[in-house]
């Protein structure tokens, strides 16, 4: 799809302008994806302002044949380091101010870069890419659905063999996940899998350990698959057997918490408010204190990036943004209930990617 | 195992007391995990230059109780971000020339760090954990030890079950070689599982793809397993059937190549020799340009690490250095051979750590 990557890099070119930067030096590997679909682990890029006429691939020669392939579209260069060799053509190609990832250049590494760039104007440009990330096309979202749907069959197959029973150990559990997810077509987990029963359920971010799940537990899965570069996130909770009223009880008061998040998804509100929607039903619940994290954060390249729905979170939704909606609510020592969904901000309703139930499953 | 991060640390501050720092702020989580043991996922260090009185710890809310329990003997912060909380606390304890890891701090970074330390006087201070990682005490070696056997039990496994066949492709067997790693204990493959059959083994970085393995390939496995935040790097190539002569003298020559750079592991050795010793060998039979990269890598808490044993390598090996041997000898579009160990440097003779057969296995 070099069309993608023509129409990606033409709209940066237009925020590079609007900069008076001549040039952008872009580091971040998954930055270099986006504009070239190169998919190696070592590349840079040189994006010219005028035109893709001046605009420099590199990567070393370990990549030769794979960089021919992914990116036929551009000049190329096949040289180690990449960064420093692409200064050194910014200032042979007479570029004036060159932007560079501030945010990803340490402070060493631009000290090569300068050597190097002696007759350009080195720039901090942080964030560039990554703004124009935080939209996607239908070509990433695509990619999402696809990983989306590869977490959502994993977690059919497992709970139809039967994976979620009393005995298993909570890693078992997450490796089984894992392993039907890359039956799905996943090139593996987006992120370590979260398995997390009874008690363990009130830690958000536990980690899987040899913990057997038990009748009467909740089990949380926090679990995504990775596709063609992009990353999918869902988290769904279950009950072993039947549910005792308190788990009824949480779990009703954060799936009606979750709906209100989603229902707040439209283009234009606050990001802030979409976390207040969901938050102010678990405050009324008198649980606010429970639940120890923001609402959620947009997913694409990365598994955690803008914007972020959370009372501190800037800024307004628009069409095409990729996010999660996740609230929790977190008994200690008792245990908790997560429900998350991904979906993309459309005009008028949201589009749901992970499709599994949100109704409450007991096991 | 408390004892031996406070022997690190230790380590770590005369080397600041050398360089007259009064304190070293550590980001790099890696180096983190190093000097205390925390395997979480966001944390910075600071060393106080004169104790482990004055060194503070810092992580998030999320990892309140794991930190606790893994670094219960240093004074703890709770906040984020920790690099710029870390360096106001540096100015409140009074610390004067306070080095920071300027190659992994950001550009923009630094600013946020400068900030908060006004009465602090940062200074570069690259490299200076890792330089004392080149070396490896007994933990970590039993740590890559057992990385090691992970990867020999799951290849023992493979070809006992009859993993290596024809009609089966790269893919399956790269991925039933990643779960019986996990099998014999692994948290994960240390890096992405190369599998290349027939002519892609000519291609030194290959990936598995769905092409399958037919009788008289050459299939090359080059894999390792995550243990303890340790990595294993071994690789072994097979023939399908009865080995051609060219196959047989191919691998011959690897293997003496090989035995060659084991043999020349010894305290004291430049490490440019060590590449020479094997390299050697293969220019001696006029193979020399098709052996496309240096002859091994350190290897740690990262796969790849100093010492580069390679041409430009610079330095001598010492006793625990933990490297890689693995000459390869590649004919482009035929085939190619890479035998690779991970070995500890000793005095005497190194200790070999991936212990499968290095015999022409015909499967």
């Amino acid at each position: 799809m070099p069309e993608t990557h023509v129409r990606r890099r033409a709209a940066l070119r237009s925020r590079l302008r609007e900069r008076d930067l001549d040039a952008l030096l872009v580091v971040d590997l998954r930055n270099v994806r986006y504009l070239t679909g190169f998919t190696g682990s070592n590349a840079a890029l040189l994006v010219h302002a005028a035109g893709d006429d001046g605009t420099v691939f590199c990567t070393d020669g370990r990549y030769l044949t794979q960089s021919a392939r992914q990116v036929p579209d551009l000049e190329r260069l096949i040289e180690r380091p990449c960064p420093p060799a692409l200064a050194a053509l910014a200032g042979a190609k007479g570029y004036g101010r060159t932007g560079f990832e501030s945010h990803r250049v340490t402070v060493d590494d631009l000290d090569v870069l300068a050597e190097q760039a002696e007759k350009v104007e080195l720039v901090r440009a942080p964030g560039l890419v990554e703004e124009q990330r935080v939209v996607k096309d239908e070509n990433e979202i695509e990619a999402l659905r696809m990983a989306c749907a590869a977490a959502d069959r994993a977690l059919a197959d497992l709970i139809e063999h039967g994976g979620l029973r009393p005995g298993r150990t909570e890693r078992e559990v997450a490796r089984e996940l894992e392993t039907r997810m890359l039956d799905h077509g996943a090139a593996g987990p987006s992120f370590d899998t979260i398995v997390a029963a009874g008690a363990n359920s009130a830690i958000p971010h536990h980690r899987p350990t040899d913990a057997e799940l038990a009748t009467g537990d909740l089990v949380k899965l926090d679990f995504g698959a990775l596709v063609d570069g992009y990353h999918s996130d869902m988290t769904r909770t279950f009950v072993l057997g039947a549910p005792a009223d308190w788990q009824r009880e949480l779990y009703d008061l954060v799936a009606t918490a979750q709906a209100a998040g989603r229902a707040a998804l439209r283009v234009g509100t606050a990001v802030a408010d979409v976390d207040a929607a969901a938050r102010a039903v678990v405050e009324a619940a008198g649980h606010g204190d429970d639940f120890l994290h923001g609402l959620g954060h947009g997913v694409g390249l990365e598994i955690h990036e803008a914007p972020s729905l959370a009372k501190t979170g800037e800024g307004t939704l628009s069409a095409g943004m990729a996010v999660t909606v996740e609230p929790g609510v977190y008994l200690s020592g008792k245990g908790g209930v997560r429900i998350e969904d991904t979906l993309v901000v459309r005009d008028g309703d949201p589009e749901l990617l992970t499709l599994t139930t949100k109704q409450l499953v007991v096991v």
